[in-house]
């Protein structure tokens, strides 16, 4: 299994937007995130003093082709569709890949 | 069993100490982490394009009654001379109490 770490923010105006539209998840893409093996998912979302919103989020990957799993759910129509409702809430914190928002942590500590 | 997710901002010219601490965190630190029910622990770096430094940590609290164990584990001579090392790293992101360095974030999802 492995833990990853991922670091993005968003448009303080789109904030409520994606805070609402993860209250209510689309079963499709919950259906497709365990059919690609992602689990005990967490966001978790904070408002900084200057304004800045920041997001975090902490999944573990329990199968064995991470990327073959991410080509598959990209894929999936139903996931294209709710990318197309979050994606534009987010203020790309670096230099992306086109169509990333997600950052990736580096693992400092770990205890089971 | 509660899932916490809490930022934190390290002073870029100490962020190689924090990070070498926590590659060898000390046995009484982790055997009292344990002891307070703190488990599947994580922290996560990443530095910004602007040279900001942020961490993230997730935990899952185990036991229940997560201020008394706080209590217990600040009690502890050792996980204070621990904090002693790695507070000093710290730029604490907002006005936070004495002696606090991580700030608490918010829950937007989870998937088991």
């Amino acid at each position: 299994m492995k833990r990853f770490g991922w670091i993005g923010q968003l448009k303080p105006p789109m904030t409520r937007k994606y805070i609402d539209l993860h209250a209510n998840t689309w079963p499709a893409v919950l259906r497709r995130n365990k059919d690609c093996h992602l689990e005990n998912y967490s966001i978790f979302h904070k408002e900084l003093p200057d304004g800045t919103h920041l997001l975090f989020s902490y999944v573990e990957y329990t199968g064995d082709n991470f990327e073959a799993d991410m080509r598959r759910m990209a894929a999936d129509p139903e996931v294209q569709r709710w990318w197309a409702e979050c994606k534009p809430c987010f203020e790309p914190i670096e230099n992306l890949p086109p169509g990333e928002v997600w950052a990736l942590m580096e693992p400092v500590f770990y205890q089971q």
